[in-house]
């Protein structure tokens, strides 16, 4: 008798707690395949891998691993069980076992709801090529668009926080989901790939409509393309056919942790901060402006000419009209990660215990070379928040268009 | 104009910013005062700090501080500025500024609700003797109780993850809400403490009633005393006069965060894994009952004459009933740290990054030399979960009774 025998749902295993019945429910099968879905569900197959234009759920935990083995053919065994498990998560359902009698499901999410669990997989560079070696035959198939990200100003990478073979973020209404549905794809990758860095990330339960607020207290995401608007997001956020059919529907997923001095930035003047933004912080209009999504006007000059949002405020650098009209899907989270030493580079200059805290950005687009890369290279430069936050690690990662019910990830990938 | 002018609420602040008025809400004064508490607000003052009979929230964000004053006075300002400012956060309001028109709250949490946020907090050793020294003449204060922990047997405690003079935990249904609280407390604690050590933590949204499960996949916190049985808690968690005025209603807190193998631990059968915690892991019954509320029998023995709940299970060291009567209050919370480097102690050796994961282990109790103390000892020797287990920091904390209005925490003690 197993955890996990494939059938048995968290319900499933809760009926079986709840009654008391010890064991009865680990044998349930097909009747609890049969329970109707949860509400709080989101769906795994579609023509756009879930968690992109996903509503953000409230917790994330993204992991990057390193494939260890040198055949093609795990790839697919891992993908294939990686397709099977994603699927049954997002439902709150376990994840079967092997047949052998041991458990397989960790359980520690028994009894939770799916609480609109999404799984998003994403392929690195290591997959087409590491170390100049073409590991897996596919390095012919990689995208014109799916470059090695550079090295930017300001970049501190550390080196056991940056890159990956693959990403999975796992997003969750429940820190606990999403945490086990990372753990349980980590055990089905044994011997095929091994976990290479994470991060958890977190947002505020804002109220709906509400544009959540980062760690530095400014509203996050305003001028996000609206995720409903479908021309929009085919131009800028879903790769087309150029990729290759198996990144049609996809995107190209920048994850970055940046770490924010928030002790330095919380000594800094509201007007400061401001400026820095380029919007006001309580409201989150644009400076010169009255409402949050009003558009901001770069133009617009002060008695004295200067620019009333300045040169290097960081919705200026970021705005789609100073980047020929570039759009990404941002989704970032803000994450904390307790405390690390650090001795101040700035006044009152203290050492000691600083939050090791920030925000874990993400950013979907259609084209790094047109979104991301030429935004944050100006940005890097220029951006006035960049006293306050440094880059320390992520990737860039190809994420493989939708998964059809009854195809893996990847699948038209490793057909070729 | 400040961000943080008295009696400006959150809901004050999105007001301003959800009716385009930037700024105008900044100085709305005693009218967000006036508005209704919110629904989800728990109470601040009282005969116990809230926290620990509160139905344990989502989330934790735990601090420990090293106080860097050697005056008595700052201690008494900085304890004032604590209390005021919990009084406020704990109702959803926003720290007020100090006149000087900079802003004080960072507002991260603007638009978010009190979220059930409590904040506790207990005094560690250092407030009476440090390096030999009574800095603030309060040695003589010390309660007979508030001993130093033992070392236990297979501790592996880090000194930046352990002790502290001070410790705060803000508890709260969203992670961003208890982050916020401990950041404005340390800012205002600027030149008295400075932060040490600190540990974000969560739980699975569970039914209400259901024991929630921490990441072994258990059930944790079965027998727990029932916060609302009077008797057992005035008997076992709330200290008495023994701990003098200012201990009187408050607990002795040991959190400890233990670091669990979970790869070791996912690999172990699943009947293994339930005689080493004496339950079975669904239902949640000890073994040899049906029901999870059932009693364990640590008399049964089976045909050989074996007991059915093994010399070395978890609960049966952790019981009462072996440990002369002696109850705690556990209010444990998993952690989540990412992953950190681990050569493997256990078949199959691997070496790679492993989680840094593992339950950030709380209790509270009238006095840890009859409770914690002797009941951990007994298990850091024998307990079969010490193979997956690793206590790696903490402390012990004397929390004092609850604050009255009009009272600042810490104000009996001082006042000696």
């Amino acid at each position: 008798m197993s955890l996990s025998d494939r059938g048995a749902s968290r319900r499933g295993f809760l009926g079986g707690a709840l009654t008391g019945a010890a064991g009865a429910a680990l044998v349930a099968g097909t009747r609890a395949e049969a329970t109707p879905l949860a509400a709080d569900a989101e769906p795994f197959f579609g023509p756009h891998q879930a968690g992109i234009a996903t509503p953000a759920q409230l917790h994330t935990y993204f992991a990057a691993f390193d494939l260890t083995t040198e055949t093609r053919a795990d790839l697919a065994r891992l993908f294939q069980a990686w397709t099977e498990a994603a699927a049954r998560l997002t439902l709150g359902r376990s994840v079967p076992g092997d047949g052998s009698g041991a458990p397989f499901d960790t359980a520690d999410v028994a009894g939770l709801s799916p609480s609109r669990l999404t799984i998003t997989f994403g392929f690195g560079p290591g997959l087409f090529v590491k170390d100049g070696k073409d590991r897996y035959g596919l390095a012919a198939r990689r995208p014109a668009a799916f470059v090695d990200l550079p090295m930017f100003k300001g970049d501190q990478l550390i080196p056991e926080r940056t890159g990956g073979d693959l990403s999975v973020q796992a997003c969750a209404d429940d820190a606990q989901v999403a945490f086990h549905a990372v753990r349980e794809l980590a055990r089905l990758a044994d011997g095929i790939a091994q976990l290479r860095w994470s991060q958890t990330g977190f947002v505020g339960a804002f109220q709906p409509g509400e544009t959540p607020r980062n760690l530095m207290g400014f509203k996050d995401g305003t001028r996000n393309p609206a995720a409903t608007d479908a021309p929009v997001m085919q131009e800028h956020i879903w790769v087309g056919p150029e990729g290759g059919d198996w990144m049609v529907g996809g995107s190209y997923l920048v994850a970055r942790p940046a770490r924010i001095s928030l002790e330095h930035w919380d000594r800094m003047k509201l007007a400061f901060q401001e400026q820095s933004m380029g919007r006001r912080k309580m409201s989150g209009a644009p400076i010169g402006k009255s409402n949050e999504t009003d558009t901001p006007d770069f133009e617009a000059t002060d008695a004295d000419g200067n620019p009333v949002i300045a040169e290097t405020a960081h919705i200026r650098l970021a705005a789609r009209e100073q980047n020929n009209g570039a759009q990404m899907l941002r989704r970032s989270y803000s994450y904390n990660n307790g405390l690390s030493f650090v001795a101040e580079r700035w006044p009152p200059w203290r050492q000691g215990m600083a939050f090791d805290a920030g925000l874990l950005f993400v950013c979907y687009q259609r084209d790094p070379r047109r979104a991301f890369i030429p935004m944050f290279d100006r940005m890097s430069r220029f951006d006035m928040m960049n006293q306050f936050v440094t880059h320390i690690g992520g990737g860039l990662f190809a994420c493989p268009g939708g998964i059809r019910k009854g195809e893996f990830l990847g699948q038209r990938l490793l057909a070729a």
